[in-house]
């Protein structure tokens, strides 16, 4: 696939949403469906691209050196179109604040999943920044986090996400589609979105939702 | 109390809310304040109205027959004016996505109480359904429920709901008002929201809490 | 330090924000950021003011005389410009409602976080009230609550709140500056405010997020 099937697939897969997808991936039995709380910092946020992903230490304040803390490290290496994704074990500690939003919205980023914290809340909904989080606090990272690595296998709460994976994401959630399975996915995620379009069709024209789904399948 | 006059008293209800609702209860020592967090899905949302319950067995993906999951058997089956409410017991699982909300909404019903979980949560809060969940989560229930019962007693987190009974939601949260109670409690939360409007106008020219309220007493 | 010049320090620090502010504690290692979740009422509301402490016990209904539920000993008691703190434990129980806050608002306290519930949570939108609180909960205080003590330590989560102590909150959370360390937290987070603005200009023009922070620190 060249990057620009990739990213058309991607732009696709932002608007299919992860409720769909993650239907797609129940069929296939992957496990790839991020379970709450990690939601969007506004209700209009929502993203799909491959990972970038960013695996982190937590300790108490004084723990490491500040320049341990590396920010630039995932917010300047990401590419144009990738999801920056970071495992802080769910910390209440900040990963980033609002500079480092608005560098990576400038630089094309195509969403910000962290499992752990943000500072600088408002000025990361101005950024425009497709960012979800666990925790709004104002706890820095300084000295409180290593970067461990990048481009590494990390968890998003109960999920695995290898670097290159699709990550989806809108204000239901997020879901992960294993790079080597993404065509089966998304062409089970389009036939399902053009069920479900149908359905929606029938609803909007009077039909329960009963005799919408009968409709849909044909039967 | 004919259909009209319950639907009368439901939307004086709603407007009346459950926090002052709430003070009632506790009046006559009724146990019905549901504890958080059961959440509207944007902040306008409120309801009143007699519950139409519904149980759910909730499982692993494979655990059910999709057949099981009978979606139709609470969106179709609840009457216009009715609150769906649905036992899941809290479970991160979705119970229904947008074109179930919107079927539900198109058909009069006046609000859905989740514990548990939806997807499609942008759909949903376009449909304009006052629909209340304790997760948004991109996890069908597809295998993973079985519609277990409708209109039998359930639980919404600590509070046992009959079918009948009236709840009434807002953003604060949600309280269930026993059927056999309703005129009582009715009767004693219109006393108490009149009260409280006169404590606002005195508050709103200007006297401390403690003086408004005891104006409004007569004390 | 006069009243006015307390006055318009504390709305300096409104506008740097706990996201800064919170750093400045942490380079004088000092104790004092409260973790989540204490959220706004909705996300633009923010305070910095002296802390009116209250602390509460709590019980089930019916565990204290109406009387001992106090609201006014804090509404009424606090001056105008401070924030009002109240620790009841993080219980699932109202403080305060709609009327209360507006009496607040009106008298001039520039803000109120509770270690527990509200009620009427759209009242309390409404009125404006910078309104900080762990839970929306339909549960009045009412023979639930005893207001113990005004003026006294207090725990917000994990951080101890002596009266005066300056508060400080937005939609990333609050953090706390005992008052004896004001200036020099003040002056730090003025000097860390610099430099982020420095770092935003550079982000917005262009740059990324690491050599953004280079140039600023002259480095």
């Amino acid at each position: 696939m060249t990057e620009t099937d990739l990213a058309t697939l991607c732009a696709r897969l932002r608007e299919i949403g992860p409720s769909t997808v993650g239907g797609a991936l129940d069929a296939l039995g992957i496990d790839g469906l991020v379970l709450p709380p990690i939601r969007p910092v506004a209700a209009d946020r929502k993203f799909a691209g491959p990972a970038f992903t960013v695996n982190v230490a937590v300790g108490a304040l004084g723990t490491f050196a500040p320049e341990e803390f590396d920010i630039p490290a995932y917010v300047d290496n990401a590419a144009p179109g990738d999801v920056i994704a970071i495992d802080a074990g769910g910390a209440m500690v900040s990963m980033m604040g609002g500079a480092a939003a608005t560098a990576a919205k400038l630089r094309g980023v195509n969403g910000i999943v962290v499992h752990g914290g943000v500072r600088d809340l408002s000025e990361i909904v101005d950024s425009g920044m497709d960012l979800f989080v666990k925790h709004a606090v104002p706890v820095s990272g300084r000295t409180r986090v290593r970067t461990a690595a990048t481009q590494v296998p990390i968890r998003l709460e109960n999920v695995t996400v290898n670097p290159g994976d699709i990550l989806v994401g809108d204000s239901t959630g997020v879901v992960c589609i294993p790079r080597a399975r993404l065509m089966e996915v998304f062409t089970r995620a389009e036939k399902a979105e053009a069920m479900d379009q149908v359905i929606f069709e029938h609803v909007r024209a009077g039909k329960g939702i009963g005799e919408a789904a009968r409709i849909a399948k044909g039967g």
